[in-house]
């Protein structure tokens, strides 16, 4: 029988005592301001770059917790100092933000990619919360404005695809935005927020939702055919499961138990299909139709997919009681937890191949920083701590 | 003892048996022109779009076998037929390569790669010597003019690099140009060819070469110094090793024993620094310093690393005696033979895992067509048919 409780504190222990002080400690950069996120696997410094996503990830992390834990000063201070390096030097003066930075906040990668803005959003509209500070608050919405003005278009003169030949689009927008609505609730008129959730819902559950694959598709054309292309049969079963909590909570928040339903539909099935059978863990691509994907790492077990089928599983079976979701959280959670922690050093590996060993020793890089392992472990243990 | 008259024998065997039949076979677009180069493991076609790169490299290879092996007309038709629908489809009217394109020649990725452009050369330039055809001849000419005027600029509107922060430069192109100026000899002026090969020399023996680290660095900063980045760190030993064999065939045509010593110097430090000592075979990407790679697919064998190390352990053997660089081929020649010759079905497989397992099993997809694979068994056979 499975104990709640002590479940509960163990993701509670490992978030304050293992994963927050590594980032406290070992990220900030006292000098310039910002976070150093490239940390070996004892939590040294292995390159200085900045990179606007990790950057704002972080700023939102710690303003997270000083709202949601405890009013801890060392977790706004250092929320608030990353801000501020985001402030002066993230964006190019008119709130299009960079993909990254170096350490000193020089501009070495242009805002081509939507995400440096999402995640931007995020930060400041976490932070206005702890803060009260208005200047945050109008940041968070002048940021999601030209993110809701890009939507169609968000790559610019950065888009590679040639017009007109092969129209696609892509779920990771409609996937952020119906987490990012939610996050910055308190700065948007209601109808901008009722219409975006709407949208996404609609988009991810109807569109990119394939009911003869059982299946969320990364891309389909923009009328929301199949593509039977490369993009067409992409499947990264990681993304669509992350999604499928931030339907749930949509699904909480609208009094839609139908669409509860549908997310744990698409959880099992997803969960079922992306499981490798051979070795254990979630694969990180896949094509729909089984042939060979672009993508050389599809069969690398990735941390942000592990941890974040760890929240829907959960959540998931705390919404609808379903055994399914359960006994494939304890399945996971067994995986997650015996091939991820590093129980020698501090925080976690990123980076499996797929027989489940490390592939890259590093705590945080280019795309790893204080985000995913921390975010998944305040959800699940919040979780647990309300299930029976 | 090792006999090279039965190795030659092998390997020209396995390109006339089993290689060049798979690709005229199965790769051909009979009705609308070009190849289909996304083959499955028994040469099933399981995607359609067509990249420039591999339409320009088989169109070349074809040609190269028509040149210098025997007048066959269906290598000459097959190289024709690619060669027409590269000139109709391929480019913008101007001379701009595009990247890819659907089946019937519809552009989908626009001419943002350089290397479009450098393979598109090469076909046109064997193809111009194959059948005198003046067009042909024009459209190589007119296509190196352009890389030289993009050559500081290569990627124009797509660089996402911000201006002036850190300005890098990269190794594919100095490589690249001093493989196609003696590909294109024919059909330059003796004052740019010259000129060029001294430049692309100096670069690679001079620059991207680092006598410090006895390796050749993917990217430096434009003033030729170190970069300690990930960009600058990169080390990728199958492009070094690959340009080896291109500096020894330039060393040969100048008459410069002390280029060839040179490059069969840093051929036998790149071997054995990017040789995987416990599971064998040469690692895809490494850092300089030992740091984390962003790419996450760093320890794969893929086939061309390993077909262009053969070329270059040959050939420094024959032009030099060396005993280490036999020693190596031999080695090399083992893993590569039993590890990505398919036993069962035609043609290679490209991509393993670490352990030399196939990962993809492939033979052929957006980057593997008939070229590499195809010009190392010509190569080698050639070669070894000289060894003593």
């Amino acid at each position: 029988m499975i104990n709640f409780d002590q479940l509960a504190h163990q993701y509670n222990d490992e978030l304050f005592n293992n994963i927050i002080p590594f980032w406290l400690d070992k990220s900030q950069d006292l000098e310039n301001g910002g976070y150093f996120t490239c940390l070996n696997r004892t939590g040294e410094v292995y390159d200085t770059d900045k990179f606007i996503w990790l950057q704002g990830r972080q700023v939102w992390l710690f303003a997270m917790l000083y709202n949601n834990v405890e009013k801890r000063e060392e977790w706004l201070q250092c929320a608030i100092q990353g801000a501020e390096f985001l402030k002066k030097y993230g964006h190019d003066g008119d709130y299009n933000w960079y993909f990254s930075l170096t350490k000193e906040g020089n501009p070495l990668v242009e805002p081509y990619n939507i995400f440096s803005y999402t995640f931007a959003t995020m930060a400041f509209g976490q932070l206005s919360k702890a803060t009260g500070n208005e200047e945050y608050a109008q940041i968070a919405k002048k940021t999601f404005e030209i993110i809701l003005k890009k939507r169609f278009d968000t790559k610019g003169k950065w888009n590679k695809a040639f017009p007109g030949t092969r129209n696609l689009k892509g779920f990771s927008l409609p996937m952020i935005l119906c987490n990012l609505a939610l996050e910055i609730e308190h700065l948007l008129d209601k109808e901008v927020l009722d219409k975006t959730i709407k949208e996404c819902l609609d988009e991810i559950l109807n569109v990119f939702y394939k009911e003869e694959f059982g299946l969320i598709l990364e891309n389909v054309n923009v009328n929301g055919s199949f593509s039977d292309t490369f993009e067409g049969r992409l499947i990264n079963p990681g993304h669509s499961l992350e999604s499928m909590w931030f339907v749930m909570d949509l699904g909480v928040k609208l009094g839609r138990p139908d669409i509860i339903e549908k997310a744990v539909k698409i959880t099992l099935k997803t969960i079922d299909y992306g499981w490798d059978k051979e070795f254990g863990g979630i694969f990180y691509f896949m094509d729909v139709k089984g042939h060979p994907t672009q993508q050389l790492e599809w069969d690398q077990k990735l941390w942000w997919v592990h941890i974040e089928t760890l929240i829907t599983l959960i959540k998931g079976y705390q919404l609808t009681g379903s055994q399914e979701c359960l006994k494939w959280f304890e399945k996971v959670h067994e995986y997650t937890w015996s091939h991820f922690k590093d129980e020698q050093y501090p925080e976690w590996f990123g980076y499996l191949n797929r027989r489940g060993e490390v592939l890259l020793d590093l705590k945080g890089g280019k795309w790893k920083g204080c985000f995913h392992i921390p975010r998944g472990l305040f959800q699940c243990a919040n979780i647990l701590k309300k299930c029976k």
